[in-house]
């Protein structure tokens, strides 16, 4: 197996542990119900995730100084909730809605897959988003991280090399003693371009059901596993 | 209760989580018997331990570049060998002993605690310790933390302002919703001065049976608890 010697795992966060997109348009339905809003919210979230890459990009840049996911969505949020008629919504409805971030579920095998790699192997999130929602998000679902570790540490965005060796550093690991699982190949190319092991589950319904990046794996990674139980299973966890 | 509002809690933790000095010597002695060595090792801890402080100051004034706690006790461990006969230990040797640091035992009352308290909060340590330490140390004593945030990350030493003003921040919090919890008088004073609440918890064998300093509190801080058990009632956890 070509995983052996592994030491520590890391994680993608949005889309391989978390379905962000059917959480968000769950939460934001049970929201728009409360208030008696009738809304697309499938369309209101595919619109609202646009501001990910290009507010990465501005960080990435020097256009922007360093933000945080929740800062670049919240800048989207205010800017987008006119355009649905949501214009009234106040301050604390505003945050209410931007930390949905932090309330999102984990896909069902993520939980269980987890548990068993945690009992052998230092787990941690690799992720773009921040700390604390991170954190909060584990204690929503019940992620069991040993550590957490993502951009907002590094004040870099995958897949910039920081990310990646910095966590490598901080887990005290050689770059071939850590692997990335993330359900994106631009992820693991970036993670195997430093010499980190690498793993793809694919998350065919990340995007919603016409989803057409990220369907297979698009190279040879160390591990394809289906979920996170054949993930498990493949590192003897 | 002068600790209402609060959402995270970090904790020191050599000395307020783990026992360090008896885990070390319990560690040593189980590995000298194993090489027939017949050494004194809480003369060696306690001769060990004194690296820490010059240490950190040679990285806060310049001197040294950023070193880790283990890259500090290292330095020390080779140094003090010698003086103790020990010189013939081999590389691997060195670094077992020298990753005692990652196998230190929690006092009896803080796994209960901690278990109480992350039900209600976000808990931490902020620590002088490296990310792989405390996160190797936490698999071994069982210490359910939800985040691990310590010196290596921040680059800076407690109780340097970039360490509690860098958790506060990736906590997303504000210092009044963070409360530092220690058994060392002058981190809660740190801690306090940047606007955190703060918890004392006394650990009067830290440093052995002839331990002379903080065995009370020496300010009224918000919290003075006998044990993590109490601490986690006095925060209704």
């Amino acid at each position: 197996m070509r995983a052996e010697g592994i030491r520590a795992l890391t994680f993608d966060t949005f889309g391989t542990v978390v379905d962000w997109r059917s959480s968000i348009i769950d939460d934001f339905f049970a929201f728009g119900k409360s208030k008696g809003l009738d809304i697309d919210w499938a369309a209101f979230v595919d619109d609202w995730k646009t501001a990910y890459q290009p507010g990465m990009d501005a960080v990435r840049t020097g256009k922007w100084p360093w933000t945080t996911v929740d800062g670049i969505y919240r800048i989207k949020l205010d800017e987008l909730l006119p355009k649905y008629g949501l214009e009234r919504l106040n301050e604390s409805e505003r945050m209410h809605l931007n930390r949905v971030w932090h309330r999102l579920n984990p896909w069902p095998d993520a939980v269980a897959g987890l548990t068993r790699l945690k009992r052998k192997y230092v787990i941690s999130p690799l992720s773009n988003g921040d700390v604390s929602c991170l954190a909060n998000m584990a204690k929503h679902g019940g992620l069991p991280w040993d550590v957490i570790l993502c951009a907002e540490i590094f004040r870099h965005y995958k897949p910039d090399p920081e990310v990646y060796l910095g966590a490598i550093q901080l887990l005290g690991c050689k770059p071939h003693e850590v692997m990335m699982v993330a359900a994106h190949n631009y992820d693991l190319r970036a993670a195997r371009s430093h010499g980190m092991r690498t793993a793809f589950v694919a998350r065919p319904t990340e995007y919603g059901p016409g989803q057409k990046t990220d369907l297979k794996a698009e190279e040879d990674w160390d591990i394809v596993a289906r979920d996170f139980s054949e993930l498990a299973t493949a590192l003897g966890a």
